[in-house]
């Protein structure tokens, strides 16, 4: 089968690769219908996270189940799933407790590659989702935006405590920024303040519900957010960049006893205990456990309540997949749909 | 009046100062009956934090209030009070929503220098609150602990979410970690982890409700709390002491999706990132809105349903305040009381 194989940074390729198997018998494989490249993928392509070897890559994806192992039972081949980026098991104490993403058992599926034809996905009776039937075919990429950037938009919303009579912030425009504004706005913010300075992401945080646009960085972009607050700061503030300049920008934002939700993978943050200590904010975030939410959002993408799949602005078959990353990597698309 | 002044690292004098006066009408001055010194006091005392020229000390107090000014409604002349470390307003938006430390018309008592034979009170309405009656002595010293001390650990276990059905840990033996166990207990813990070395701090920790006890520091401490709770961490971890080592026991002692509330003044700590991202922690904390909990605290003071007073192990004269600041940071006395 053809999928994305990183060799060093800035040189993606796509090969044939092994056709994934059974290995375990709570295993699935899956033929993928839609496949993309997130955010963090940047980070090895850009070399600021080390490329070990050729690495496969991807890990979100909807498709259509081909087989399964013998103990799987919520599944079935011929099923339309959507699944998460890492497996869980689903049942253990910290999945039930709504954190998937640090299952005891989980398997991180970038590891196993979904930028490809088929995926093999461990633990599939805790990680897969299936849809009634078969999606009309202009949903998929809402359904696809489900198993990552929307689930983690999603989580960084109800992680800052975003709800009715609140005013939210976020800082990030990416993909997944943009789902947090979706996300707040059905979790009913009264107000949310999208942190952008590019005019096509700006109209879409808008059409996502965006109240107002803040478009000063740093610490005047945190003045800009005290200005819009009563000189206090917003009760919720996503972050979804993940540098030093956007957590400190997340956090000088939040009025004390507010709440940052952060999902921007961080590097080389170092979070200053005084200022943090001095803050008094909450501080949730980290892999988004997005199988906690997927039953949710797959049921609002279904019912066209919400279209996160706009996030989509350039589509690709996979073999082209390394025309996706760089125009992602140069701000040209904000994010790569590819089809196998 | 007579009045605890530190000059330098380790000089402290208690010297002639000028008697307190009301300066607004929103303020109060109290005779006080008791006050303490402050696991805090010790940083200045101990050079880690600037002594600026000679500072007046204390910031932990219960009196009787002499004068009030002109708008003062809620306490009188003749009442017994008890405040916080922080005068704020309680009415501001800050503080309705519980956070009267961050309040934003928020004085420093500490820059008042509440140990003192008598204290002015800024903004007394919202800071005070005055018992019911004339306490009886032998609750004084709890009535001191509720300004700051137990009204810290409380809002640490109230940050740590600790609850029924959940394991909390405590990192720190001092008081204030010692009636984060009390609060843990009160919260309804089910399981509670004091992390002690020491064996009288670990008996008072028994009395206050631990029901087991880790020895180990750093990394060992954090295997033996996996251990207790079945290799996942507990639920709810209270961090009472402010050092990079003791945040990071405080993080890795917490499951993911679990709580961590931190009140230790935090002294060149500096988060990892990464660390922070992956561990799916809360974290919550800093300088304790006692007043937010003041009402109930007293309340359970007088009816002798709680007895933090225990804390106090050293009782001095005012003029000896000298010999109780060298005992504590001896660790020789956990808590020194002052009597003015």
């Amino acid at each position: 089968m053809r999928g994305v194989v990183l060799h060093a940074p800035g040189d993606v390729r796509v090969e044939d690769r092994e056709e994934p198997r059974i290995t375990a018998p709570t295993d699935a494989v899956i033929r993928l219908t839609a496949t993309c490249v997130c955010g963090s993928d940047l980070w090895p392509y850009r070399g600021i996270e080390e490329v070990d070897g050729p690495a496969p890559m991807g890990h979100e994806y909807v498709g259509v189940v081909e087989e399964v192992g013998g103990d799987v039972r919520n599944v079935r081949p011929g099923q339309f799933v959507v699944g998460s980026f890492f497996a869980s098991d689903n049942t253990c104490e910290i999945c039930r407790a709504g954190y998937q993403s640090s299952c005891v058992h989980r398997v991180p599926v970038g590891s196993l590659g979904a930028q490809a034809q088929y995926l093999r996905v461990p633990l599939a009776d805790g990680t897969l989702v299936a849809t009634p039937g078969m999606p009309d075919d202009d949903l998929v990429p809402s359904l696809l935006a489900a198993s990552d950037v929307l689930g983690t938009g999603w989580f960084a919303a109800v992680a800052a405590e975003v709800g009715p009579g609140r005013t939210a912030a976020v800082v990030g425009d990416g993909a997944v920024g943009l789902l947090g504004v979706l996300a707040a706005a059905r979790l009913g913010a009264e107000r949310i303040i999208a942190m952008s300075r590019h005019e096509p992401r700006q109209r879409l945080a808008r059409e996502f519900g965006a109240t107002d646009v803040v478009t000063e960085r740093g610490d005047e972009g945190v003045a800009r957010v005290k200005d819009l607050t009563g000189g206090l700061g917003a009760h919720s503030v996503i972050e979804a960049v993940g540098t030093q300049q956007s957590m400190m920008q997340a956090i000088r934002s939040t009025r004390p006893g507010g709440h940052v939700g952060y999902v921007g993978v961080t590097h080389d943050v170092a979070l200053p205990g005084m200022e943090l200590f001095s803050s008094h904010v909450h501080l949730h975030g980290g892999p988004a456990p997005v199988r906690r939410f997927l039953p949710e959002l797959v049921d609002l993408v279904l019912d066209r309540r919400i279209d996160p799949g706009k996030v989509f602005d350039l589509t690709l078959p996979l073999d082209r997949a390394a025309e996706g990353y760089a125009a992602m990597d140069e701000r040209r698309a904000v994010k790569t749909l590819l089809t196998p």
